[in-house]
């Protein structure tokens, strides 16, 4: 399954609340984003607010469609949208900037014929 | 399995030769990695030479110690530490910077009782 990793950035003075709520997101949120194929979703956030995202989806593209379409995407991302530096709209995570995967240990492995654990 | 993430950054006239090594891993670094314990380990890199590192391991310090403990991984980390900018040492990986996490969509689902899957 691919995996993805974008980046964003977090309006400093806004990390506490950043951190606390997404200590508790809405199960209604969590569930909408296992439904729409987002696996193995984490965030991780510096302490200059540079936010990292990793995740892994059989189409990237589908996971953020699926998530679009859905009606409390549209109400959490709203409520989010104050929190990221430079956000002009309602929707930040349609600004996150995704990185290219260089490597991954496990399909390098499989490539040379090595076993994987 | 705790999930680390780090980010660095790589000259940006180097950015090419830091994808075509990676894009070739030495087998005996793989197995190294592998056998100490790094799970799931990807590298991405931006356009900008910015690099983040995502992988899991039962302890991230005893996974680096491990790694650190082998001879493949000093000439390893040699070879790449003129990729790095700013790099003063030979073991650029001494200097990954760690980002806490500050969420995971499975472990929300399961604190809050709902299917993970």
């Amino acid at each position: 399954m691919p995996r993805y990793c974008f980046t964003a950035q977090i309006e400093p003075r806004c990390i506490d609340e950043y951190k606390r709520r997404h200590a508790a997101v809405w199960p209604e949120m969590l569930e909408a984003l296992r439904d729409a194929g987002w696996r193995n979703y984490s965030l991780f956030l510096s302490d200059a607010g540079m936010l990292v995202g990793y995740f892994e989806a059989d189409d990237k593209d589908a996971a953020h469609a699926r998530m679009a379409a859905t009606a409390v995407n549209a109400r959490w991302q709203a409520e989010m949208a104050r929190l990221f530096a430079g956000t002009r709209t309602a929707n930040p995570d349609a600004e996150f900037q995704y990185l290219p995967i260089v490597f991954n240990l496990a399909e390098q492995l499989q490539s040379q014929g090595l076993p994987t654990d």
